[in-house]
């Protein structure tokens, strides 16, 4: 029957309308029995690291035939994670296991994997919470988006927005391992000298501290960007239209600047595709899931070689959880925020 | 030496900000010698028909780093054109021969012709001023846009917005012919009936009338867009994006509506490009004039065998040719703005 434990979860209070706050949320106290449903394949869950992403802002809206849902209000909060597998009901996942995938904000929790959502980790010589970026859904965004979406080449001009993010910071490093120039932009001048120290970016700029961004990017692409591998959206994206050269490419990955407005910026520029012929695609990492294993094998040795490097912010406690998120749309965090809730 | 004659030209009284209106030209009475500079390659051509396009709007701005020149004010304004050859020092072209390309809007233009700037005229069993439209830059741009930037399929759903201009009107027949669904935007019931009877548009609609575009669009397309041929920008592109399916494609060919703003309109549903994973890509039609001999021998039996129509609102007189364009903006024209300034 499994003995009866306490769960203390991060619940959704309602449906959020422009910016997100944390008390948006709240902490509940709930208790859960330690077992899994009979009949059922499901498995039970010790969450260990829950990953805090931008998408999960749209969630937390009341969205309508949308790519992703709505959170349900009075439940937790779901997102990706790290856990501990206690009792499966799945055959393809053991006690004892270590997963990552859709958990929930919770020190528990039972769920049923279905196709992609759950994935047993093998490697376990490298950080745990790296399942949460670099080696979970971030990391397989940057790779499929630089590698897929922007078809890039040795020598091009690469920008990239929120770049010391969780997604940023891996593009800057796959852009410079090809060979190109690569410049980011970020919000502070911590993660500005982050870039440029420690992610081996060329060039890097706190965008708050410009007046003009399209004069700021004339300055670090005097020739023109080839790829720009969007994050953000709304002024950036109309400074960098002016600055594409023609053929450029433009991934678009997110628009974290949007997510919180209840009505979004217009974008102004966009007669610059026509006149520099540049492609514009947007693409959601869930359709890259089979190049997953491929992108483990080359990402691994590069963690372990030192020749890749991932910086987290890590926020303590499931209690934390709320703070931790709210904070990644005022650029808050340093690098992949992470939220642990237990170590092992 | 050759003849002195009488000139007539349509000159740029100066660059246009906001709105263009007729009295930003004038027409002037020059005089010019019928003959071609010695020691030169170039061309004495007598102007036949002139073309209107809204490329044009632009070029009357005083553009900086664009990917047209801007005209140069009280010059004679340039532009596509059908001419027969009076002198020709230029081996690649003889006296009587007919040809389409860039030239004055004046009676005589003397011009040197560069790479795909002047294309000499084979079949002249069609009507001479289709080389402006069908058998010129439109109909390539319609031919290119559509097939090479749209990779359209059998049985997909295309939105044309200027679904009866000069482009729009061929990239519609193009989509039935390939086994579409097509329904086009056009700005007057007049405009509405023709996409639908002549040029067998399966919807069309009079974006004027409607209330709320996005509405509109769910009501043609309940499953959604699978290609939108971009010709106006602004609100219908909004809705549109609201509207396009999973893996859609905008092919941008042009933004009408945009080209006498001061300030453009701002574009706000593109956060869409993510969610529906869709690909934007603009083009000029210049970069594909590889594809032109190839076009026409698809494009001429078709016209011949009355399978393609082509539908032109013709100007009378160099004089008419302020108006006409101006009207262009307004979409005063019904199908392609052709003026006439001498039948041979």
């Amino acid at each position: 029957m499994g003995e009866e434990v306490s769960n203390k979860q991060v619940i959704l209070k309602h449906h959020v309308v422009g910016c997100v706050k944390e008390c948006d949320m709240e902490l509940k106290n709930t208790t859960i029995r330690l077992s899994v449903p009979e009949d059922s394949n499901a498995l039970l869950l010790k969450n260990l690291y829950l990953s805090c992403d931008p998408y999960m802002r749209p969630r937390m809206s009341n969205l309508v035939d949308s790519y992703v849902e709505s959170f349900t209000p009075s439940s937790p909060i779901t997102g990706l994670g790290v856990a501990k597998v206690l009792e499966s009901c799945d055959s393809n996942f053991q006690k004892g296991d270590l997963v990552w995938g859709m958990t929930g904000w919770e020190e528990y929790s039972i769920v049923t994997a279905t196709q992609n959502s759950l994935f047993k980790i093998h490697d376990k010589n490298v950080p745990l919470s790296y399942y949460t970026g670099i080696l979970g859904m971030p990391g397989l965004t940057a790779y499929a988006g630089f590698y897929e979406v922007c078809s890039p080449k040795k020598g091009e001009t690469v920008f990239v927005s929120a770049a010391s993010g969780a997604v940023g910071q891996l593009v800057g490093q796959f852009a410079k391992m090809l060979g190109c120039y690569v410049v980011g932009s970020a919000g502070s001048k911590e993660k500005v000298d982050l870039l440029k120290s420690k992610f081996s970016f060329d060039e890097a700029f706190n965008y708050r501290e410009e007046q003009d961004l399209d004069t700021t990017l004339k300055r670090y692409f005097p020739d023109g960007i080839d790829i720009y591998f969007e994050n953000v959206g709304g002024k950036m994206l109309d400074a960098v239209l002016l600055n594409m050269k023609v053929h450029g490419r433009i991934s678009v990955c997110g628009m974290i600047s949007q997510y919180n407005l209840e009505q979004t910026e217009g974008v102004h520029n966009l007669f610059c595709l026509i006149t520099k012929r540049i492609s514009m695609e947007g693409f959601i990492v869930t359709e890259y899931f089979h190049l997953y294993p491929k992108y483990l094998e080359m990402i691994i040795p590069q963690i372990k070689a030192g020749k890749i490097v991932y910086v987290e912010d890590v926020a303590e406690g499931l209690e934390s959880a709320p703070s931790a998120l709210v904070g990644l749309f005022s650029g808050r965090n340093v690098g992949k925020q992470v939220v642990v809730v237990s170590r092992e």
